[in-house]
């Protein structure tokens, strides 16, 4: 697990994730500032490698402690933490890479802080899909972002882009890039044989049969044909709106989505304070909660732990999922 | 009630809710074809007026008979029906105006057959509002599209618009007046004395501070400072994501959307069945089921009428509460 930004609530939401789960597992190292931690008042242990991490976990916090130059406030990000920020996602990435880590969890960042340090990527996703893009994997090679929340999967062909661009960034190559990324993650990591998705259209009512523009006609459907000529069970392009109800739900393992609040609506209503960002397509296991540093209630014992919990579930059973299938 | 298109589920979701609410109320009269109806199983009995539907609703259908010049079929939807479709929203437009009925509800149409008629409005909100267009109307005038589900009231800046227009077609002016025609229907329809509105961003985290797009700088936030300045109690622009869940639907009335699927996504998983479309800012009032003419299931005893009864019931309410305002 990454700290993520030392002056959100990353520091306090980890420690308290580590209160849940020190008994039941599963067991964590955190890549980061360990006087950070101690201040939010986690007994850290430090380490110099993973390896340990495991034995120790049930007494106390164990980090991998990459000292920030200067002392982190709650709530008052700086810039002179960028650089430390970027290579505890760095080393947590090698660290998976070279079979240390099982998954990389990252705590929250904030892009802001991140620019100052030369940091080009919009988030997460994209800088671990550059950090990992040497090393080999299985099938088609994200990254892909996938949510979750409670019967959910929502997997995003664009993600943070503003609105007007996505009807440019929409091509049948990378509708039909993510699909297949999301098909082979359904089955590779979360176990279903054949899986099912939905494809949601971009305009109102799946542009009405080409009444309200013309994308799901020129670039959806054909992408959605290319997926199902290579034996994916795929539908589509489909009505945004009649897409996410709980009748819609049970007839796919994953809808896929053109843009981010289209995919970001549902998943926060259904569960706002568990949602899990799980990164597909790459040699790693990555995933995240899906909520922000929150700055405005960092240090103040408010921020939940439910997301960063949930996601270092998900994070243990896909690598556990991933490990039994290669020993198999 | 209008009858809506004669071979979409118009007829029989109609009979169903007259079987629903003869006892109760509130009653209606159907402008439409009264042999329709018949064939759905209602009891019709053909009014020349509607001053006898009261009287009449508790033992039979009461219907305006304007027939059709052919028979129609459930599910094969035919565009000789178009002109009559037509006739009967102007006809029950006219009582409204003329005040000899309260509101006026309207079933589905579908659009591709009208369009044969020359009919060129995307849908009844915007047709409707060209009707009453010479009519005197307190304040400010839309059509603004609502829709209630559950908790939830949505109002939309753009309706049926391709998504890839949507960017083009905000404007300062005209997100100010959605606001001030939904501000004012709130007060006068809903009787909220002091409404409170929030409206969404357009772009991924409502352009997370100019990072993913600039319309919230350039032009949501001005509009929100215009209608703040009027005395509106409104906020934003908010990131769409987070402004439907439970604990952030408690914190405002309505929610001011800007674009189709924003809106409909949260209604259409609150209430899959029971949302209700408003259209605000017109001399009269005007309901319809938030649904379409579902032709697939027309005529097989499938289509539900919740959504239908409960625009009946919203009418009836704005309906009255227009009546006392007036009387006071």
């Amino acid at each position: 697990m990454t700290l993520g930004d030392p002056a959100g609530i990353g520091p306090e939401i980890i420690t308290a994730a580590w209160r849940t789960l020190r008994d039941s597992g599963p067991a964590f190292v955190v890549i980061g500032d360990a006087a950070c931690l101690e201040a939010a008042g986690a007994p850290a242990q430090r380490l110099s490698r993973a390896a340990g991490a495991e034995a120790a976990f049930g007494a106390a916090l164990p980090v991998i402690d990459l000292p920030l130059p200067q002392r982190a406030t709650p709530g008052a990000p700086s810039p002179l933490a960028g650089p430390s920020i970027v290579r505890w996602i760095e080393a947590a990435v090698s660290l998976a890479l070279a079979g240390d880590i099982g998954a990389v969890v990252t705590a929250p960042i904030a892009k802001a802080s991140l620019y100052e340090s030369g940091f080009a990527f919009p988030g997460h996703t994209e800088f671990v899909g550059e950090l990992t893009r040497n090393a080999p994997t299985p099938g088609a090679r994200g990254p892909v972002m996938m949510l979750t929340a409670q019967d959910l999967r929502v997997a995003l062909v664009t993600i943070h882009e503003p609105l007007a661009r996505v009807p440019h960034l929409l091509t049948q190559e990378r509708i039909a890039l993510s699909g297949r990324v999301l098909a082979e993650a359904l089955r590779r990591d979360f176990g279903i044989e054949r899986p099912r998705i939905a494809v949601a259209g971009l305009n109102p009512h799946a542009g009405e049969s080409g009444a309200i523009g013309d994308e799901e006609a020129r670039i959806v459907a054909p992408a959605v044909a290319t997926l199902r000529a290579e034996g994916i069970d795929v539908r589509g392009p489909l009505p945004a709106d009649s897409l996410f109800h709980a009748a819609a739900r049970v007839t796919y393992d994953a809808a896929l989505c053109l843009y981010h609040d289209q995919a970001l609506i549902p998943v926060k209503m259904l569960d706002f304070w568990g949602g899990v960002n799980v990164t597909l397509g790459l040699p790693i296991v990555r995933t995240s909660p899906d909520h922000g540093t929150a700055f405005d209630i960092a240090g103040k014992g408010l921020a939940r732990p439910d997301s960063l919990i949930a996601a270092l579930r998900l994070a243990a059973e896909i690598a556990e999922r991933r490990r039994a299938t290669a020993l198999a």
